[in-house]
């Protein structure tokens, strides 16, 4: 993208734009608007026969018919369209472009559109690849509003109603956002400002093993000035939402080795070693009461945030008092930290603990074996490796010995505090793209002058993406720009879209493609 | 029993006999060795049918063709036999009765027909009710040695082959050891000196629901001097052993409660509060690393021993540094603290721990309870609620909000730190027969005198058996008396009976029945 030369007086545009905006003329927001309340029901009925093929990663067959659907609808379209293979066990990326007269820049979108896996009893009163219709957010519990089909009759549809079926919102609505875009630009006759490429990638959900590889064996085709990945959830305000970085991933698992079976807790109980109060009393050294992680060093590869990012944490309207309500809990951890403050630092988490049985199950044992699982968020600055090293270092230094495959006995019977540590296969750095360059602030110039709606600007999501896929083989700057409402249950059952999440997100990428780098 | 009179002369017996005994005549337990060796395939049959009727407590019509194959057995021998009826939903007692002739005792031996559920495809090629033999101890890897169906051929068997199917230890081994004693006295023409008494349990695995009630109604039929408790295992040498007392046991689950479902680890990862974090934190605070409990008085209303108890704990020989070996691990808790010496203490032991997924299933999520099942083995002066208040207040002192409910949203809003608190149906307390009691001393001396083998004499046992029930209804002293091998893997796949247990036990009980007051 061309704009850095013109960075003064970008901004200069950027105050000036902001101060009296285009209140003569529609916004570009409405134009789309008019046309999507005209054709909901086509837009929807496209979208249902998407989400109506089963789309599990592992399931390539059907990912195929996905990817097939996909690149159809995009032909449909004029849209130039391939299907390209990523390896001989992988499943597709779909690809898409259009040339845009006169324009200077492109604009790459990725999204994805395989799905997680299903649990279909685990669904409330409908089926994970039959999308149906909600008058509202189920309740799991009375399963109430009921799920109705897609028919003419019910339109038009109230912003609140939702949609439920796998990829609902995770991650096929910003594909079906995207072409409705081009489709609501066209019938208005606002001719594009960029060239357009999208890139659908169908093993989001299994690692996206092949994707790094695929990136830099098409990176001709694939040059860009700019990539908006196209995940994720917006703020929890529903308002259309940057995000400029994410955090990284890494994770670890811990299994303290007791005696080399189950015993009885009355004949050795409190004599032989149990290792659940091992593993209990090593994990509690890790963290204070408040969540500070008390590893030497875990905050201290950590980049601070610049003044610009700073400032728009601050302009982020807080969320924190509505999300306790909602998910019930009093108190959070961090003592005065809000959450999006916390998701700028690293997190040590402990995603699962188990040993013995608690339920049913229950038997007075002294268990033989206990697993942790902890996931390590990574801020920007924090390496993976040398972050599980330092989990590492901290179990070293409690007493235990530290091995990575289960014990023979002659280990067992040489260490007194004996640990497994299971390695991630790999873990990945958070990326960032500074708020302050000038593409970032084209992005936020852009809809903002298109958008009749706030716009919240996060400097990383919590959560974490392989953009560093995109940076290590592309080198272009990539932003977030996602749709979907943030309780859309993704990854579980019941997985949904909030209607008015999706109409926004055609708006905000009509708005996208007319960024301008003047 | 009418031995308190005598206790003096008691004692002086008690010594001379130790120092030069019967080296002229072959020792009793010599002579039952001579019938036991011309009759294994005869013992062993009988016990092999009895094996082969599943026994799973809540099986009641097979429990019920136990109970009538043990009657049967019995009116075989010509002991007099009944079926009795606990409760209309309850499993029968087997009762029997041997009247001896010019005996002025009684002794009342107890026992459990009944059998742990069975997990059949967890057993290493043998079925839990059909029994088979191995030449040895079962290698659950290698699955070595291979089982065997019985048969004559077989014989003579060593003494370290071993029965393998569900109750072959516990509890159906002392069945066929007690009336294969009578036989064996019977073939010697060795007179009984005691009445002798059965009650053979069909509930114990369930809980012994009905047998307060049962021996409260049943008080004048079950009139004794003396009860015999034959359940759990010798000492680990395989000795004959004496228990005089067992453990108390009561229990407590926790669940620590954090948002109302899992959440994302990366969008809400320490801000959100985890509840496996606090519970591990909780539960840090209750021992110390050497496992010594920090809940404030938690020993403080533990008795003494007497200097007899202490002087019998340290004439048992250690085999402390044979079963760390045997079960992998280098150091035990409780540091200079021996197996023997550490369960004459309360023990706070974790029975089991989960909170998330840490397999297959495992997911980047903050789980939205965490649950440990607690099991509190209690020495004599231990009160079950009083100790389970103790830890209530510890928990309270940490900042908890107790409840004892699934918590309404208004209690999770309202409390940082909340902690459903599951207390135990019922506890009960420890129980010890003195071992200054004259009763005790005549048991030890009987069995001096008879068994050409060491007796080791355990204070208390470490696991728990309701011998408060006793206690409470009839009012007679009871003492312990297991026969099977420490390692049967009770109450799990693979429970076996090492043969030359179930032969020193058919010695062990024809020596109490000779049991006499001078």
């Amino acid at each position: 993208m061309r704009i850095f030369r013109y960075l003064p007086l970008l901004l200069l545009v950027f105050w000036v734009e902001g101060s009296f905006g285009s209140e003569q003329n529609p916004k570009i927001s409405q134009r789309i608007r008019r046309y999507r309340t005209a054709n909901e029901y086509k837009i929807l009925k496209e979208f249902f026969d998407l989400l109506a093929i089963p789309n599990v990663s592992a399931d390539r067959k059907n990912v195929r018919r996905n990817a097939e659907l996909i690149s159809a609808m995009m032909e449909k379209r004029g849209i130039d369209s391939e299907v390209l293979e990523t390896a001989a066990n992988g499943n597709p990326v779909v690809y898409g472009e259009i040339h845009a007269p006169d324009a200077e820049n492109t604009l790459l979108f990725y999204v994805h559109y395989d799905g997680q896996p299903v649990a279909p009893s685990r669904w409330t009163d409908s089926q994970p690849f039959t999308p149906v219709i909600r008058k509202g957010k189920l309740d799991p519990v009375t399963g109430v509003p009921k799920p109705v089909l897609l028919s003419p009759e019910l339109f038009p549809l109230p912003d609140d109603w939702r949609i439920y079926a796998r990829s609902a919102s995770d991650d096929k609505a910003p594909i079906i956002a995207l072409l409705s875009a081009v489709d609501a630009l066209r019938s208005e006759g606002i001719p594009l400002k960029n060239h357009i490429k999208f890139i659908f990638e169908g093993e989001e959900e299994a690692g996206s093993v092949h994707l790094e590889k695929f990136l830099a064996e098409h990176r001709e085709k694939l040059a860009a000035d700019m990539i908006f990945l196209c995940d994720g959830p917006t703020y929890f305000s529903g308002s259309p939402t940057l995000f400029f970085g994410v955090r990284g991933i890494t994770s670890i698992r811990l299994t303290v080795f007791g005696a080399n079976v189950s015993l009885h807790s009355g004949h050795y109980g409190n004599w032989a070693p149990n290792p659940v109060w091992q593993l209990v009393k090593l994990l509690a050294t890790m963290r204070d009461n408040h969540g500070r992680v008390l590893i030497d060093g875990f905050y201290d590869t950590t980049l601070p945030l610049s003044a610009t990012e700073i400032s728009a944490l601050k302009a982020v309207p807080s969320y924190d008092e509505k999300l306790k309500k909602q998910y019930g809990f009093a108190s959070h951890e961090g003592g005065e930290r809000s959450l999006i403050e916390a998701i700028q630092q690293p997190s040590l988490n402990i995603n699962g603990l188990a040993g013995g049985w608690v339920g049913d199950q229950i038997r007075t044992i002294i268990p033989s074996t206990a697993t942790a699982a902890i996931d390590i968020r990574l801020a920007k600055g924090n390496d993976p490796t040398d972050m599980v090293q330092k989990v590492v270092r901290h179990i070293e230094k409690q007493g235990y010995h530290v091995i990575h495959a289960d014990p023979d006995p002659q280990t067992r019977l040489a260490h007194a505090r004996l640990i497994k540590v299971d390695l991630p296969e790999k873990g990945y750095r958070a990326s960032r793209t500074p708020m302050d360059h000038p593409i970032a602030q084209a992005v936020v110039k852009t809809l903002r002058r298109h958008c009749d709606r706030d716009v919240v600007l996060l400097p990383s999501l919590g959560g974490s993406l392989p953009i560093y896929m995109f940076e290590n083989t592309l080198k272009i700057p990539t932003i977030g720009i996602p749709i979907v409402n943030f309780d859309n249950n993704q990854h579980q059952a019941d997985e949904n879209l909030r209607l008015g999440q999706l109409w926004n997100g055609i708006e905000t990428f009509a708005a996208i493609f007319l960024m301008d780098g003047d």
